[in-house]
């Protein structure tokens, strides 16, 4: 993408709604913009690191054998009312009326729909076990929203739910599921911790986060520095040793990217859903689901991986590839931009007619992986310069063999 | 996908609800499923067409240089009180109100929030033109939803957005818009026709629709037999002549697949969207905006392409390439399954234990491309049987020929 022919526009202020540093470089970056209150636009720049997010959580959905759909978000009033949940959700839920007086609310999840759906199409053992997710919008009412990304009252989420015939069968998918997410969270250039945790409004007999730690996190965990062991506060308070090992143990601010629940047949039997099984008997189906916030998920990514002058994109994210600088160089950089869009390597051409102190500190700030720089200096010895953007030295290569160089 | 492990049910019977064959056929078919009037879940058989559809489109808005994004579909009153729209939409808007009693609508179209984050960051000639597009969850709350897919109250839509200096450059814009729009609608095995159209609550000086020409369709057009011309009946009512070049004129039914429009300065002056050009003078920006809604697209496809069986798919679009059915030959089968999916051919695989008769049923509704079989005559002679779905031949393969004789 050309720059000049693109939608671009960075900020050198500190945004007044930026209350950490995900929040500010997101928008100073032309990644996000703010609608209201914890309601945000995704740029074109951070469209492409919320793509990369999305495939990398799909693929690993589906060699866990998840098949993608999608649930509407308007959900009517009747379903809320099977499971209770209409008047007793925390937050709140977003309710409005169509023309004909019909309640609905816009969905901040998806169990009642999902078991409406499943309950019509499910009645033997046969028919199980499987596990559907979808990439999708959701909406909550929050009290206050805070933290530009990390609470929000509209976001893209994947949510996924499982069903199976047993209580093993499931436990042994639910460890299953941990491992997948493990793998989407390294991918993305994280470490994850897996805590207990509190299930809230969605309930279940066990449920379990993904925590990251970071400087600042709108959540407190428990971890043990002897075992696995770690826990949401809301967990477990006031407690000086490990339950698991009795160990030391230490506290921590982290940020939850992940939330699965242990249903079992909570969901089944409030709304009535069961199998008849090998022997003819009817059971309620056993039931998990799956959650992670996608522009939260891109935000944490920021939050620990930044520096003074920017962020610093993992190559498995970033929006591109390779970050190209001409300084004066239109038509030499105009042909290697092309060799490297031909060569499928994804490439941001910075072509305005700025300074070069005003096109390193967007490129610094924005974070692509590799910037190349064609400049007077570089062009003198048939060449161009190129920098990493978690390193300091400076590599000059010849144009001829740029892009060797970047695809090795 | 092996059938034995996904979430898959197939129904014989016409549902009630369906009152086009395309309705009918999805519904059957296990690609969507019904939540509420006008609301519907896309399964996954179904999400499989639209991410194939969603890929054509990205790739073709792409190539007229536009920029994906995502806005929020919570958007609050105050914009559409700027365009004196939040009263007097047709159908009105869904309205809600926030635990503050702030008031906000989930949009059925993006005017009012795309202008908001332009004005912010445009302002001169040189940040012009641009176009964005996001492919996006719309909300309408309609009177009477009918006709399926065809007429919802909850839809993903693609619509983009383009933002001019001038008339004449967005005039030759606009007509680049209207060629990708004939590239996607061929990919997805449609003939569309361009007519004029009514602009209805979105506004502006000029719209066009595509329509596609069907059996079944909510509207009705006039078509001259000697020239190009074509109009909705809302536009031009009563004419017996071509308006443009005299010759007879015929009346249609006819499906809107797509909907653009030259909105010029219509809402560039009502929240004040400007730019200072060349001389230095301020001007408001142009603008065009151009929809379609890929649910509806989806089913017009099924609508066009279908027989007395079930839905014929167009290779681009289709769930899968391959139908693979066993029949009583699962090791076979199951080996075949795994050459054609480490050749990276789509491939769904049905390993239930049911007769022949209800598998071939049920590729015949599903409707993907190419149907192998594997049975005890077959294996006789090393072979399997391949069908295609629009053809009555049957052709025996040799077995260790199939890879390549499907990828030919």
């Amino acid at each position: 993408m050309k720059i000049s022919q693109g939608f671009f526009k960075t900020f050198k202020e500190k945004p007044k709604e930026a209350e950490n540093i995900s929040t500010e470089l997101l928008l100073r970056g032309n990644f996000i913009d703010k609608e209201a209150s914890g309601i945000y636009s995704i740029l074109p720049l951070g469209w492409r690191v919320i793509q990369k997010i999305n495939k990398i959580i799909r693929e690993e959905m589906d060699a866990v054998n998840g098949q993608e759909f999608q649930m509407p978000a308007l959900q009517p009033k009747e379903l809320w009312l099977e499971t209770d949940r209409w008047d007793h959700m925390d937050p709140p839920l977003f309710k409005l009326k169509d023309r004909h007086d019909k309640e609905f609310t816009i969905g901040p999840t998806h169990e009642e729909v999902i078991v409406d759906l499943v309950r019509d199409r499910v009645s033997s053992f046969r028919d199980l076990p499987f596990m559907l997710y979808q990439i999708q919008t959701k909406f909550r009412n929050e009290q206050r929203s805070t933290g530009g990304l990390l609470r929000v009252r509209e976001f893209l989420m994947k949510d996924a739910y499982s069903f199976h015939a047993d209580v093993k069968e499931f436990e042994e998918y639910y460890q299953k599921v941990i491992e997948a997410y493990h793998r989407i969270y390294k991918r993305c250039g994280l470490g994850a911790k897996l805590v207990e945790a509190h299930s809230g409004s969605i309930g279940g007999k066990k449920s379990n986060e993904f925590m990251v730690l970071t400087k600042e996190g709108e959540d407190t965990i428990y971890l043990c520095g002897a075992c696995d062991w770690a826990a949401n506060i809301e967990v477990v308070k006031n407690i000086d040793k490990c339950p698991a090992c009795g160990g030391e143990i230490k506290k921590s601010k982290a940020i939850e990217v992940g939330h699965i629940f242990m249903l079992g047949d909570l969901y089944s039997k409030k709304m009535g859903v069961t199998f008849t099984d090998k022997s003819g008997n009817t059971k309620p189906i056993i039931m998990g689901c799956y959650g992670i916030g996608i522009g939260r998920l891109m935000a944490t990514i920021v939050e620990v991986l930044n520096d003074e002058k920017g962020i610093i994109w993992p190559k498995s994210v970033a929006p591109y590839q390779v970050h190209l600088i001409s300084l004066d160089q239109d038509e030499t950089a105009a042909k290697l931009y092309q060799e490297l869009i031909d060569a499928g390597i994804e490439t941001l051409y910075d072509d305005r007619q700025e300074s070069a102190g005003v096109k390193f500190a967007d490129a610094d700030l924005i974070g692509i992986p590799k910037r190349i720089t064609v400049s007077p200096k570089t062009i003198a010895d048939k060449s161009c310069e190129i920098k990493e953007r978690n390193k300091e030295n400076l590599e000059m290569v010849k144009l001829e063999k740029v892009v060797d160089h970047i695809k090795k």
